[in-house]
């Protein structure tokens, strides 16, 4: 199965009126604290890896979870070699990263309000320091992706949004951008 | 609380007799493999650092968690500064240090055997590659540590074995000086 999912900047509060026209479910709110990590023997922006630790709260319960994403294999696919495990203790995690040499680059903190509509995953994100965007999503074989893609553009239309403004860098890269971009 | 504990080289099946004659209670078997780490930037046998994952096994629950080791603090004192996590998939974390760079450098692999025998624990430790160990554990406060020592002693007597052989090294350690003196 492959995720199709387009993200748009939006302000939340059309978009819920939207949702609620619609009949969308709510699905309830996530928080999310992602730390990036530098290698000590490597720059993750050049390689074009990453190493996050993510502590994430959701319905009053904490967990945290330890993520590297390889640089995308050869020049055509989206592919990347990724490993992933939770974590007993993020802080704990945090210290060891920190003891071996790795060091913090950017923290992205956002609020997840997540809805159903139809067959469409449609998540309200809060990202500290960047904006409020709306990402919509589905899951789609391998020879419907083209459809998939389209009905996540009508979803994204359906909410009063345009599809062609989809942006598709991600969260911690504009929070970079914003931080390039500061007298 | 301090842990106050003594290792000694011992034949299993002679201790199990003395620990049954004793009236000691058997507390179940945990079997670990401890994977050691060397980092991409320094040498952890220098710098007096160790990173381990460990893989655990009891009474048919595996479970793995990622442990940090900081060099001793300061000339006298046993204090390491150290960081633990449970990891919820240990093969992950363990793609995840590769990835990173970081090489395994030795696996330890033991069966400990656990017994309680009055304020002592006793584990029978079966180490891969390097054989057979008990060790005798209590916990005292500060002021009782040296009582608490003599009584480990004792307990070690009382099992047929000499406190005056004890082995002050890990099995990591051990199971290094095995393959030095390899041809």
């Amino acid at each position: 199965m492959y995720e199709v999912e387009m993200k748009v900047r939006a302000d939340h509060g059309r978009v819920r009126d939207a949702l609620r026209e619609l009949g969308a479910s709510a699905r309830g709110a996530i928080t999310q604290r992602d730390t990036y990590y530098d290698a000590p023997t490597r720059d993750f922006a050049e390689t074009d890896e990453a190493l996050r630790v993510r502590r994430e709260e959701r319905g009053g319960t904490e967990r945290a979870r330890l993520t590297y994403k390889g640089p995308l294999i050869g020049e055509t696919s989206k592919t990347r070699e990724e490993y992933e495990t939770d974590l007993g203790d993020g802080d704990a995690a945090a210290a060891i990263l920190d003891s071996l040499g790795f060091v913090p680059v950017e923290t992205v903190e956002k609020v997840r309000e997540r809805f159903s509509l139809a067959e469409y995953a449609v998540t309200l994100d809060s990202v500290a320091g960047v904006g409020e965007f709306v990402e919509v999503e589905t899951e789609a074989s391998e020879g419907d992706v083209d459809a998939a893609r389209e009905g996540v553009a009508r979803t994204v239309e359906s909410l009063g949004l345009d599809p062609d403004e989809e942006i598709r860098v991600s969260y911690l890269e504009l929070l970079l951008e914003r931080d390039r971009d500061r007298p």
